[in-house]
Order: C-alpha cells, then structure tokens, then sequence
C-alpha cells in the first residue's frame, strides 16, 4: 500500500519537476515496466491530477507512447516573505507561476499580523481570481530568516526583529482555507528548488547562497538539505570571515560573511549607502562595475574577495559539485566571478576544488518562490490520491 | 538474500559495537522476534563468527536469555599513519585491541615506499604473534591526508608531501596476505568510531576535530559522513579564519583553522618552539596553562580564541548535536574551553547553538585505530558469512 502510495507520488513528481513525459519515458525513469505505468496513470487520471493525450504531431499510424501532463487545474499557494517584498503566487502542478501578486514592505519593525494579513489578503486575492474548477492542493511559504521545521515558527528573523513568532500557523489561521501552511527557509528553498529545476538538476552536493539584503545559504549534502540537529544548519551568511575589523551584522556580531557581502556592504564600498537601496541598486553597481566605473568595480572586488573566502571555506567543508549565486548574488557574482575565484585558488584545497562549478540561479527572481510552491506541493506527492481528495472537499 | 545477508550483519553489528548481547536485547534492538534471532544467531555460530552462552550467574532456574558474544578468534589488523607516529594493531571483533606495535617517525621528507615496508613490517609481527586458529577478517588504514575513496589513493597528504601515492594498493601488495587494505582519512575515522562506541553514540549530526600537528575533521551529518562530491569534505583544518595577518600554512595558504591552533601555533604562542615538540609537548603546555603558567595559559587563551571562532563557524553551518575534541585537540580544548566557549557565544547563532554539547573523545589515543579497525571489519559486516569464508581461506 505504502510502495503504491510512493510510486504515485514519484509518477507525478516526475511530471510535476519535467512537464509533460510519455509513459515510455515515465516507464524507463522508475525503473517498471509499462503495465504499471499505465496503472498507475490511470489512477492519476480518474483522480484528476494527470491528463494524458496523444503527442503533438503523430498521426494514426504506429502506437505512440501517450503524453502524462499535470492537470491544469491543480495548483498551489506559495509565498515568500523576503526583506524587501512580500509575493503571493497561485503555482500550478508542473512548476508553472500561474498568476501572482506583490507587495513592497519596510525593512524593520513589522509585526507578524500586519505581515500575515497583508500575505492572507494577496492569496485571498489569488484564489477569487482562480479558474472554476481549480483546486488548491497545498499552501509552502518562504521566508527570510530560521525557520522551525514542523510548525513553521519563525525562530530567529533578524531583518524584521522577529523571535519565535508563530508564522505558520498564523498564516494558516488568518488564510483560513482549511489547509496548514508548511514554512521553510528561502535559501533552504531555493537550493531545493535550483536541485528539482535548476541551475543544480542532478548534483547532490550543492550549495546554493541567495542574496536578500543579507546572505543565506541551502546546503545539500548527498542530496539531501542539510538540517542539522534541529533543522537549522546552513547558516552560510553568519561565518565569521573577517575577524580582524569586520563591519557590523545585524545578528549583533562583527564580519560575518553577510555584513562583508550583503547589499549595505556593497553600497556602503561603492559610496551609494545614500541613494536608492534594494536589489535594483545592487544591480546598477553591479553593472557599473562591468562597464568600467572605478569606484563600483572596486565595490565589487571588495565584496568579491569577502565572497571567494567564504566559498572556499565552503568548497573545502564540503567539496560540492556546484555553488549556486542567487538573489542578489547572482548579480554581485556576475561582476565579482573573477575575484572570488582567485580567493577560491588561493585558500580552497585542490582536490576539493577540482571537480566544483561555480554558477547563477537558472530560477532568477523566482528560486525561492518555487521551493515554497514545492514545500506546498509536497504532501500531494507523498501521497497524491488522498491528499487530493482532501483538498478537493475543503473549502 | 540480500535482506538475510543484511541482517546477519546488523545482528553482528550490534555485538561488535555493543559486545555481548542477550538474545532478547538482539531482539529489540532488531525489532524482530526472538525466532528469527535464534535462526540468525545459529547461523553465526556456524560460521564461527559469534558463540553463544549462558548469562554469567544463572542457575538453572527459569529460562534465561543465551547471551551472544563475538567470536575472540575474529580480528582485523587497522594500521594508523599519524604525523608522528605509525601504529599498527590486531584489533578483535567486539573492538578490544588485542596486540599492537608501533614506531616514531620523522615528519618530513618520508616516501610511500619507507612508510608501507615499516608497516606491512608491524603488521607482519602481529601476525606472527596472533594466537593459532584466529582469522584476520579484513584490513583498515587510518592515514592523515586526503584520501580517495574506493582505491585508498593519498591525494594529498602534505606533512608528508605526499600527492597522488597509491597507498591503499601499495600496502596491500606488501603485507601480501591476500586481502585488500580500506583506507580513510584519521579524522573521518575518528568520527566514525566516536558515533559508534565513543562521545557521540546516537548523535547523528556530530562533528569530530582530530589534532594530529594539523587539524582534521570529520563531521556526520544525519548519521552519515559528509563525502561530498568525490569524497574530499569536511577539510576543517583549511577553513580561513585569520585573513588579516594569519600564520603560514602546510598548503600555501596563511590563516587556515590548522594554522592558527595546531602543534606549531600552540608552541610558538608559548615560546616553546625550540624545546621538545609532539603531543607530549601540547598536553605540557596544557597542563601548564591549567597550573597557572602565565606564558601557557595566554597561547591557550590565544589558540582557544582561533579554535572558538573556527568552531562557532561550524555550528552555524551544521547546527551539530556535539562537536568532539580529539586526538592532541582533547588536550587543547580542555584548557581551552572557556575561550572557545566566549567565541561561540559571540559569534554562533543563539538557535544553531542552543543544543550543541562541546565534549572530548572518549576513545583518547585510540580514536582513529579504532575507526581503521572499523573500516577493516566493513566488508565483514556487509556480508558475514560469505566474507568470513573467504578470510578463512586466504593463507
């Protein structure tokens, strides 16, 4: 029963992470043969989550092998509380941003109702302008700081000034559409994500470092995250990197990586601290910097050099296949790639270094909003049928 | 079969590391039922891997539980290729160290072809005085350096300047007794053998940092080791933690973790460079330090500091259960504890370090002999019967 329940789920995790597949293809993923594909398609089908049509283009002649889609029609809430922004997005089954809402947010001193309603209103929002028909089949969110795995309470979320509030939950009761709210971290997320869709499809020791104003990192380590005692490991932004006369870090201590690398780090280097702030400043000295502006591109070497130190103590921790740069770091990356990989020559051991890739998100703006679709997605893949039919008779 | 053949092993498993074991508690820990361990049990017996007896102090009375015992004619040889010294040991099933042998050597300077004969040397003597009738079931090497897995190749090993020696197939070629040689890297090792009989049993997110001159680790994470992508994590000793004007290292670079608090660095801070060196010479000033030693306690202070920043960066990272101090680490860290404890305090994450327990090993001196033994019964306990015949069948 358990075997049937997971190969199921794993039928519809492939069509959900690839898109459509043939049963052929489906057949020589799993490893069984065609017979049970067409069984457990066919369960899928009646229960509404597959469709499956003949491809594009064939004609009567010979037996194609029949296309398994992802019903258009099931989808999830997804949410991403970042520093800077709050997003709502309706994520359809298949990993398709379906239709989606944002709000701008102050950095500090916001409380956890206002930013629960204001999050409740966005999906509100999305769902009154969902498809008759359409089933909301999970709720995942996002969010920027240390999350509590079970219960999503927000253990530490230093840009806001939050300890232990119970996000979760109280997303779940304000949204109030009878399904609980699973929270994880953004760079948890967004390593997920890049792994399933991304930049790192395929690498199971990856480690993905999203940019959010501060620094966080996700960590794989044998394709799995890297949880830790009590899922809270990964906290790549809080490495020491500068002892000696490091800059001030929000968590109250000095020179970790993410006062080094961080936005106010970058604008405070290239003398921008007062003008605009956020991603889009980020990204113009970023892009100054590549067109040869001196006081950008020593911003950048600056911050590059902060940034290749703590890569390659991560390249040695963990000799991983792939480092991934996201958020604001894919910018920063872009312009900086050169000097971290000096640092990366310079202080990672060869032989840990000799088979890592360095790279950009492949998700862009949209990492850590698929990863809290997928933390949405995940107990209909787990058991789609009966999660399916539950979703179906709520609200 | 392959399911049998696993739980013969885990049945033997629990009785290497636990020793003698009544069939009841083998049943519990197996959660199986007390006929398969009869069943399983017998089959040990004949194999000669296990005997079984009555409980030590029962009568006749009543029907107590037959206690299963490993077999005292079951040993691998382990061999530990430390800075300073080479050790080779007959260590029994149920991981006593029956015999050993060991020999100083210089650090420097020492080729694949010395190091190998003076080993297969030891190993050869501890043959010879092996009682008649025991069996040498496999054979495990702990070495200090960076380790291939699969073939033992030393990719990097830099007190000795060893790059890329096939030490693994080397050793085997010259001890000759027809079975191949595991090697893993000291560190790694001692991880290992703390989770399964030392500080850390149970603790599946545990990080072990092995002093040996240098600073290694090993670092578990959810019960396993961290590999990475082709074998090469957990290189603690190499993170950067003194970028500013840190000491010169082995591996070119300056400021790395083993820079800053190995052997050269205590020594140096102590002014005592010039007198004996070892890990006598550690634990003197140690002791010293302890005893009130004005010059010892500030390089203690001043190691401690180095060593409380490294650590705090992997508590953040791994959000560990225990981190374990090993090897000449064990006489650091016990001096040294409050400054590594106001590093951590300072610089990790109230919620990554809220359940980390800072500990020293408890296998002391033997931490990684006791790994490479594991290492060598691990073919063994991958499948015992069929290894156990044909260990009993080479010369």
């Amino acid at each position: 029963m358990r075997k049937h329940r997971s190969s199921l789920g794993t039928l519809l995790h492939h069509v959900h992470v690839s898109g459509p597949l043939s049963r052929a293809a489906l057949a020589e993923r799993m490893g069984v043969n065609r017979s049970t594909i067409l069984a457990l398609t066919a369960e899928l089908v009646a229960a509404g989550l597959v469709t499956e049509e003949h491809p594009a283009g064939t004609t009567g002649a010979g037996r194609p092998s029949l296309v398994v889609r992802p019903s258009p029609d099931v989808f999830v809430l997804a949410f991403d509380v970042a520093v800077d922004h709050l997003t709502a997005a309706r994520v359809g089954l298949g990993g398709a941003v379906l239709d989606r809402r944002s709000a701008r947010r102050t950095r500090t001193g916001v409380d956890l109702d206002t930013v629960v309603r204001k999050l409740a209103c966005l999906g509100r929002e999305l769902l009154d302008a969902a498809p008759a028909g359409s089933i909301c089949a999970g709720v995942g969110a996002s969010y920027c700081g240390m999350i509590r795995p079970g219960d999503g309470m927000v253990r530490y979320g230093p840009e806001m000034g939050w300890v232990d509030q119970a996000f979760g939950a109280e997303l779940a009761k304000t949204l109030d559409i009878g399904r609980p709210v699973a929270v994880g971290n953004e760079a948890h997320l967004g390593a997920l994500a890049e792994f399933e869709r991304g930049a790192g499809v395929g690498v199971p020791n990856l480690i993905y470092l999203h940019g959010d104003v501060g620094v966080g990192g996700g960590i794989l380590v044998g394709g799995r995250l890297l949880g830790g005692d009590g899922g809270y490991g990964c906290e790549v932004g809080h490495m020491l990197v500068n002892p000696a006369d490091g800059r001030p870090c929000l968590c109250g201590s000095r020179g970790c990586l993410e006062a080094e690398t961080g936005e106010h780090a970058l604008l405070a280097a290239a003398g921008r601290l007062h003008g605009q702030i956020g991603a889009d400043a980020v990204r113009a000295v970023a892009r100054d910097a590549l067109a040869g502006d001196p006081a950008a591109a020593a911003a950048v070497a600056e911050i590059g050099d902060w940034l290749g130190i703590g890569v390659a103590n991560l390249i040695n921790l963990f000799n991983p296949g792939v480092v991934i740069f996201g958020g604001m770091l894919r910018d920063v990356y872009t312009a900086a790639a050169p000097h971290v990989a000096a640092r990366i020559a310079r202080h990672a051991m060869p032989v840990s270094r000799e088979r890592t890739r360095l790279t950009v998100s492949a998700l862009a703006a949209d990492t850590t909003l698929l990863g809290a679709a997928d933390l949405g997605f995940a107990a209909l893949l787990n058991d789609p049928v009966q999660e399916f039919k539950a979703a179906r008779t709520t609200p």
